[in-house]
């Protein structure tokens, strides 16, 4: 029997805002397993900020995809074959699989996932890369202390959300940045902020985090960049840590706008740094024991918003880059 | 007998070059001391980057110099009256005087110095808040580990050239950035620098950065902002720190231009965080110990830049912005 495999390729480099032609929507048949390898039915694809840059040429952080190559994409999903001894027909994983409907993938390369407490689609969020990133981003790169604030921005997001959260469990005042006033209720209703900003409805957002935290932010983390970023930096407290999860605001723009005030984080005797998920997946058994065990006392709360369909992967993606999606945004195939 | 005290006064707030008209040179009649106050004769002044912030309104890490006010200054002298008990006629002191013959001092803000083994000079320059920058912004900011490779910018600077002197001593390979073939040359040559980079000279610095340092740049002192920093974030090696000191490009720019590379701190994993030399005072022996000490071992060199007269307080202050001086300028009065 030949199973037939609905695969996203990259087509082109996007320009701008991703257009559905910067895609290859294509099938192929799903070859011979080699040794050691197995076959995946993918079930859910984590949509994420970080893939902007992946379409960019060259290596940053991680190599940029090539064109013509299945888009990278981290996902979740259900063995149906299986060459490598660790692995069996049913077993649950996740892995970066990329964007397509089955992937062959080396055993060393894929995770075993118990989906039988919680849903699989939770592997490509919480429980995946991005809860990892407001997780060690927050806590390693972060250092909260009780008592101090945080303002993070992307607010409504999947790591925004989680790193107000997890600095609530730690005591610090937390204040978000979104967009809108649906999404600013939400940060205080449903995940137990402080305070929020509505960037859409505020002509000077340095004047509002000021007003929400007159004593200055000790720790701004930070997934958007660009002005929102240079305002938090007009407010950070002494010996305040600035960590740089993303620059959503930016991967569209193929000349990034500065970073008009750093030297703010100067003379505050502040730091800025990053965080890199990549960095801490030797721990993903850490973080995701301890973020499963919140969930499961119910400290933290998790949104999840469901897409369908690998054909519609770009107008999805921009769903990311345009705020439209409420929640943790996962295409389930 | 009544003195005269020559001051200078800051006239205006600077837009852009600082000019003669931004300051009023007055003489006043230096008054009675009160109680624990002590009358220094002022010897050296010490002319630094950070003079140009200091004369902005508003505070950053410290307030900007009142219209009117005599403009603050570092320099060392000698008291010549004392109603402090810690403080007699002959003393040689150093402490942040102002732009002017004589100093009424409150005793608790002066520090006694040694001038018989040294210039007393050297109390405003390598032996005073220069040579503290650059000790404590590399060794408390930088974290240099013996065989890593530094760069730094201002590199013929009093703070460039000791920061690269001391990485030296650490057992670092060491670049600097200088304008002007005298200058590269005297990095070499004087300093012991393992290369220079003229950006004079030079059509692409990034390129010039990467030429000198394949594999990276594990610690980056920044001395002048604007371009060269930008530069040198694209030739950051994994981990690296960059370290802020000044941005003497960007002092006299009303609007400063924006960190363009800023992500690049992120992708390597590094650090940016700044050094304010006042956040050591308390710790100005253990530095001024050691430096003296490299000092008379010849394992560091110092150059000097004097010029005379306060009535030529403008014109002397302008060439640390024009490069112009050769070595730490100070002002002897």
């Amino acid at each position: 029997m030949s199973l037939l495999n609905k695969q996203v390729l990259l087509a082109q480099r996007p320009t701008g805002k991703i257009k559905p032609s910067d895609f290859n929507i294509v099938e192929t048949n799903v070859p011979v397993l080699a040794n050691n390898e197995v076959l995946v039915k993918v079930a859910h694809i984590s949509l994420d900020p970080a893939m902007r840059g992946w379409m960019n040429a060259g290596t940053t952080y991680i190599r940029g995809v090539e064109i013509g190559e299945v888009m990278r994409a981290f996902a979740a999903g259900i063995v149906t074959a299986s060459n490598h001894p660790d692995f069996k027909e049913g077993d649950t994983v996740a892995g970066t699989m990329g964007a397509q409907t089955y992937a062959v993938m080396q055993g060393k390369h894929l995770t075993k996932v118990d989906a039988t407490k919680v849903p699989l689609s939770w592997y490509v969020g919480i429980l995946g890369m991005p809860g990892m990133t407001a997780y060690f981003g927050l806590l390693e790169k972060g250092f909260p202390k009780e008592g101090e604030t945080l303002l993070v921005s992307g607010a409504a997001g999947m790591v925004g959300s989680l790193v107000g959260q997890i600095a609530k469990i730690k005591g610090l005042k937390v204040i978000g940045i979104a967009g809108g006033k649906e999404k600013c209720d939400s940060l205080i209703t449903d995940y137990g902020f402080d305070a929020a900003i509505d960037y859409k409805n505020t002509d000077n957002i340095a004047k509002a985090i000021r007003a929400a935290a007159p004593n200055g932010i000790d720790i701004y983390f930070d997934n958007v960049g660009g002005e929102i970023l240079d305002a938090a930096l007009l407010n950070l407290a002494n010996h305040a840590r600035v960590v740089v999860c993303g620059a959503i605001s930016q991967y569209n723009e193929a000349t990034h706008s500065g970073l008009k005030n750093y030297m703010k984080i100067i003379s505050a005797r502040g730091t800025l740094s990053g965080i890199i998920v990549l960095d801490y997946f030797n721990r993903a058994e850490e973080c995701i024991t301890q973020l499963a065990q919140w969930l499961a006392a119910g400290k933290i709360k998790y949104k999840e918003h469901t897409e369908q369909g690998l054909d519609r992967f770009a107008e999805i993606l921009n769903m990311l880059f345009t705020g439209e999606n409420k929640g943790k945004l996962v295409l389930k195939v």
